[in-house]
């Protein structure tokens, strides 16, 4: 790392983080391993592995620390190129929880798994021919999980018979091995009414199960049996269906899962915020408003608009590629104060920066670079 | 650049278009170049300088085409260490088109003003000393644009006496130099309406003008007007006001500007579109439609979804952080075919990707880095 602050790395070891270049993404790291903690506890209680999803930081420096403080026994990427620079980094267990259909991107898939212990979901039997072919050019065994749709209508192949079929067709495939199902609801981690979220997973255990049984039909093991996010991995853990959590934004929380209620009114998601977007007031030329130097490229709002905090009355309205509108009716923001912004969505937010920084007690205690940001293929 | 393509660069020099690894953003050449004529010569024929916003893009080689075939005279960043990755690459003409507030910046951008032809612009009479302080520690003279709010209510002073007031500071303080006005309004940009639009210019116009009639009361000259965007470029190029345009989406074009109609119904902005996102279907389980594996992260949304061309009846309708939906009713599409979207909105997307690949005939002409991607601060 070029240890120039300000060029290409917006923060050091050691220093406060009122130094710290804006805009950064801060990871408050007491918040962040209560989170790992909290997880670890959950997933233990209830003897399912975490399978703790990369594509939320992309970072090999917060995975580490997921396996270390909290008992990440592997990770899930989305693409082969994320996979391939954290198997570089040092990350040996990896389910690429999506399909890989192009023939470059199987062939280094197929490559990669010859170095880590690699696993990747299918939907189509024309795939399993092209991952088969690959992996015998290759001489080694590709492990396969069968991705079916349980209701959110995006990949997977329709549960119970036809994927028992395709799950056979993997089975029988040279150079593959079937070993479980990725079940995976994206919308319903989001769902604001708490009786359809459970609605909704009563129907994805339904879909899962009756999976489950055509498998049996079939005369095929089903060892793995992978899903569940942020929002509702409590459900996955307690199911005695799923053996692997999938869960990613857990450890640093963002202003959507924050939002979410139980049936009684509670908190949904039992994590704290961890992950701040440092800012700092840009221009303050006009009576109740300031600037901040925050907007698309810094922050992803696909999920709503990031929360100003610690500012009363202050609210971050709306912005540009660079900038961000705050509205401060009790004028409390002057030029060149820094603030502090909680992400709408962890994800594409992470995304956008090369570093996390993580800090303690007002101090970087860390500088992690965004392993596989850019890695998009 | 490393040469593994599928790692680290999603393409080559010399490969077809059809073995880019995708999702990758690619740049149709004829077209880019025609629009960068077009530009060049409608700004030669009105007098005005092409001062290119490199915001856009973020990259040294698309800068140097601009120049070179698009009579660019000079450059606009945002941020400071954008300016600096782009010093570094060999472009020598800046003008930070904002705010550069806190102190580490400061110092930073008073250190490049001594490398690079360097301008920035100010708001607040605050920024004046210490701009001011920071150009004197360091012997040297720092050129500043007064930014005026021309009506967008972000930055910028109040126009005429109050922006014509915050000049004298300027021109008055040591270390510093007043060398004219930045006024530029990004909703205008994309007012759907053309008699919006019209009406719209003509009060920016009168709010310069105003501005120009105060600063010469104030006995100050003011060489340089800058401001426009790709929206409404024609409008200052024909203005006899404006001394720069700024636009930066017009070489590559994106669906929002592409909308855009003037008051007889033709389109408003006179380019083509050459930017694409190449995008491959990596799931087909469901009939009447397909999964892309362009989300969130390679493609920005905040101006509306990209536009699927060339797929008769298909349309891509939303989107998750890895994932496009595909809705294809005539059943054109099949797994790993690859598809060609126009991003709706230009710079956020190019800010996603590593790379831009110059595409010819059907072949990869040329890989640009975003020279400055990342550069947040």
């Amino acid at each position: 790392m070029n240890s120039e602050v300000g060029i290409n790395v917006p923060a050091k070891i050691g220093m406060p983080v009122s130094e710290i270049e804006t805009p950064a993404l801060i990871v408050e790291l007491d918040v962040f391993e209560r989170n790992l903690k909290k997880m670890r506890s959950i997933a233990e209680a209830n003897g399912v592995l975490l399978r703790a999803h990369a594509k939320a930081h992309k970072s090999a420096g917060v995975a580490f620390r997921q396996m270390e403080i909290g008992g990440a026994h592997g990770f899930c990427c989305q693409k082969v190129s994320e996979a391939t620079a954290l198997v570089e980094a040092g990350i040996d267990d990896i389910l690429i929880s999506n399909q890989i259909v192009s023939r470059a991107k199987i062939e280094r898939l197929v490559a990669l798994s010859k170095r880590a212990k690699l696993r990747v979901c299918v939907d189509d039997p024309l795939n399993v021919c092209d991952l088969s072919s690959a992996a015998m050019a290759e001489g080694t065994v590709l492990e396969c999980l069968v991705e079916i749709d349980v209701g959110a209508g995006r990949c997977g192949v329709t549960h119970g018979e036809e994927a028992a079929k395709l799950a056979r067709l993997i089975a029988d495939a040279p150079g593959l091995r079937f070993v479980g199902l990725q079940a995976y609801h994206g919308p319903v981690q989001h769902y604001v009414d708490a009786e359809k979220r459970n609605a909704t997973f009563k129907d994805i255990l339904k879909k899962v199960q009756e999976t489950l049984v055509a498998l049996v039909a079939e005369d095929l093991d089903c060892p793995i049996v992978s899903g569940a996010g942020t929002g509702t991995f409590r459900k996955e853990a307690t199911s005695h269906v799923f053996t692997e959590l999938q869960a990613g934004t857990y450890c640093f929380m963002d202003a959507a899962y924050m939002t979410l209620r139980d049936e009684h009114g509670g908190p949904e998601v039992p994590f704290e915020n961890a992950l701040f977007l440092l800012s700092t007031v840009m221009s303050a030329a006009r009576a109740g408003a300031v600037v901040c130097d925050a907007g698309h490229k810094s922050v992803a709002v696909d999920s709503g608009l990031p929360k100003l905090v610690d500012v009363p009355g202050a609210t971050y309205v709306s912005c540009n590629d660079e900038h961000g509108m705050v509205i401060d009716p009790n004028g409390h923001l002057s030029l060149k104060d820094q603030i502090r912004l909680i992400p709408g969505h962890c994800d594409p937010t992470c995304n956008l920066h090369d570093y996390l920084i993580g800090v303690r007690n007002g101090f970087v205690e860390t500088v992690w670079p965004v392993t596989s940001r850019g890695k998009l293929w």
